[in-house]
């Protein structure tokens, strides 16, 4: 947590943290500023005293508003100013002799933590040229020990209602494409739009994109939308033009973010419309048990890689190759378990297998547990995934929560024999459905305080 | 352009361009890869050759949509496994490792270009690493000066037509705001909501952001909507509980992107509905003949100092400070005329007057041109914006056009007599209202070829 940087900076001896960058869209930036229409700032944070905002002047009062102490930049103009001069308009070396005032002014020395999701070539030029000019200093940023990445680690509570907000907004907007979908007509296989046409992946990401807009969210990462062979591909986005049908399964793997760049939600769900095929429902209940699995094992201080490596036994015992005695594997369960969810849609901890990743699910942490399974050449393809909290109590709760299951059964009955494409053939229940509901809603209870 | 590249790497003595991160939000790899699902990857372009992607298997299918030949990072994973194993997790010198096998699979040597909009103090620690581990292979990043931004300073005619699209959404949605903000009822001065409440700048954005997704864009670095003092600051957002008032400038500058990270468009447009007091008339007046001032400067390879230059000598000819007689002003004509826009929103050419900057305007270019005035203490604050192409044939085109003026007569007359609050004062058309909007026609119709 934010109250946790001194402390970490003490333990890993590091004096200051320099944070570069816009405040939107830049996490380690937005976690000092909240959001704020900055399009560039820096920030200093030395050990033991506030952070300060250097801002530009044309954006004194967005820094003003951030409640940050802060100088403006135009103090250092006229040096800046000179040495484009001298150095013929090397921006590098103008904001190099900027930092080394600034630095001189605050008495900076020692390894520096640097941070921001900039655009490296220059920055990198900036460092480079800094550690020339004052040798005494040094940059350091590994992404996994940095002290930020150790205080996002856990979330304060007002942290967690953001990333409780964000995920209200994110099953809100996946109920009403499982209404959505769940009422449209049906001709042959294919759902149809209101015009007739065969609705799309495509169709369906812009009424997300719409929907999410409306509710206040956005999705600079980009939506999981993928049917068929495309939902055996863990990360494949979904094609655009493939039509949506009924008894195919859907990955949906949703992980929009407060509007303006605020914090993130992860979930997925995997869909069958009407009814799901045997083997889908199969790879399903192994999914849905390892997911169950999972989040009995979601104990305080637990280490991260022995949950993973728990999943992968749990999933192998079941017949699927897994990253643990496949570490090359494209097919069964091919990635980690989950990750921190916050400002960044991915941060700590992580939970792959390896033994070098000393990362434990500390008390605090809000993660995903989603275990998958991938056979695309079978357009085979499942993935659960919710977003839980850590509470401090030591139980989890999955933070915004939809059903599991996998069958959406069409409300749409009646329309579809107004399809203009011959009546679907599998019209009828298939005999694991029912059962398929009910292992789904189980876990959905449970998890909300999964232990 | 893109084709321009081996030419320029060749010009600058750069055998090898290297670009990470991901393939959304991240320019330089949008460039090469179009807006692919790629959370991350690594291309390296060298001389001559064809660009190579190393891309991470669970994207595998996106990554080959790109069309550019690819390898799979997986044949580097046991190498990377080691290395994490032998240093205690460190992913710095994991990633190191794996670019410095592939820098010797493509016999990579000498200066390397890098580029990626990424988390810094990773990247920075892989470079100084590489740097130490092969002293041969250097880094380089100059802003201004590195191959790909040189690259984007001119468009092909299929980027072109990326921001004429988005700039058809950005003026499409900006029209429906002016017809939105027109029909509303008025009581008093405020306009009103549907519900009776005042209509606040929070509300209008919340539109901005709803109509914007349902044409497919989407604004990442957020939308100023500034009414009152506000307007007068230039990079103030607007304050969202501020009453939309009649009579009050507002400034309304709007930079939205291609839903997905594409294209941007940028374009401002400063509004009064009702009517203009005389102060903000008159320092519309100033801005509107600045622009057109500045537009009959655009000859192909003008310094583009010299237009910002021009345009300083003649707002200061009328009595507003400038950057050019007051380098560290805050009021006046406080910012620079405009820059390029693309893949970024800010890129090559920039328009600031210092000397150093030796920026041309090259056919091919896609550029902004953008005077304002800004008295924050007297509430009065106009910016007018068009982003402009710099045709082959030497001529200008506004790529999305939309009405300069400066007045929006409310449609809502008779709605304003069931306003709750007293009448508006200020009823009566204010004399210099008609000029003014004739004179904001004249150049929409003219700078659509402006030259």
């Amino acid at each position: 947590m934010k109250n946790d940087i001194d402390r970490l900076m003490a333990e890993s001896g590091v004096e200051t943290l320099w944070v570069t960058g816009p405040a939107l869209h830049n996490p380690p930036m937005t976690y000092f500023t909240g959001l704020a229409n900055l399009t560039h700032g820096d920030l200093i944070k030395q050990r033991g005293q506030e952070p300060i905002l250097f801002y530009w002047p044309m954006e004194r009062e967005e820094a003003a508003r951030t409640g940050l102490a802060g100088k403006s930049v135009n103090d250092y103009r006229l040096l800046e100013l000179e040495v484009l001069r001298q150095s013929g308009g090397s921006n590098i070396r103008a904001t190099a002799a900027r930092m080394l005032r600034i630095f001189d002014e605050l008495g900076v020395s020692g390894p520096v933590e640097v941070y921001g999701h900039v655009e490296l070539g220059p920055m990198y030029g900036v460092l480079t040229e800094l550690a020339k000019l004052r040798p005494g200093v040094s940059f350091v940023g590994e992404e996994e020990r940095a002290v930020l990445s150790r205080a996002m680690i856990t979330k304060d509570d007002a942290e967690v209602e953001h990333i409780r907000h964000i995920g209200r907004i994110a099953t809100e907007v996946m109920q009403m494409v499982a209404d959505y979908l769940t009422s449209r007509p049906v001709a042959g296989r294919q759902l149809l739009r209101r015009d007739g046409q065969p609705l799309t992946v495509g169709d369906v990401k812009r009424k997300i994109r719409l929907w999410l807009a409306e509710q206040g969210g956005e999705d600079p990462e980009g939506v999981i939308f993928a049917i068929g062979r495309d939902a055996g591909v863990p990360h494949n986005p979904g094609t655009a033009r493939d039509p949506i049908e009924i008894g195919k399964p859907i990955v949906f793997d949703f992980f929009p973010q407060e509007a303006g760049g605020g914090y993130f939600y992860d979930i997925t769900r995997t869909w069958c419309l009407d009814h799901a095929p045997r083997p889908v429902e199969e790879i399903y209940r192994d999914v849905l048990a390892a997911y169950r699995h999972a989040c009995g094992l979601l104990e305080p201080d637990t280490l991260c890689r022995t949950i993973q490596t728990q999943t992968c036994r749990f999933l192998e015992a079941r017949g699927h190759p897994t990253l643990l005695n496949s570490p090359q594997t494209q097919v069964g369960y091919c990635h980690s378990l989950g990750h921190g969810v916050g400002l960044n849609i991915h941060e700590e901890p992580r939970f792959n297998h390896l033994e070098a990743n000393g990362d434990r699910l500390l008390p605090g942490s809000v993660i995903t547990i989603e275990p998958g399974l991938y056979y695309p050449e079978r357009a085979l393809g499942v993935r659960l995934e919710n977003t839980l909290w850590a509470r401090p109590d030591g139980t989890m709760e999955v933070l915004a929560d939809l059903p599991l299951d996998l069958v959406l059964p069409m409300k749409s009955k009646a329309s579809r024999a107004k399809g203009s494409g011959p009546p679907a053939r599998t019209r009828k229940k298939p005999p694991a459905r029912k059962g398929s509901s009910e292992a789904a809603r189980g876990p959905t209870r449970r998890s909300k305080r999964a232990k």
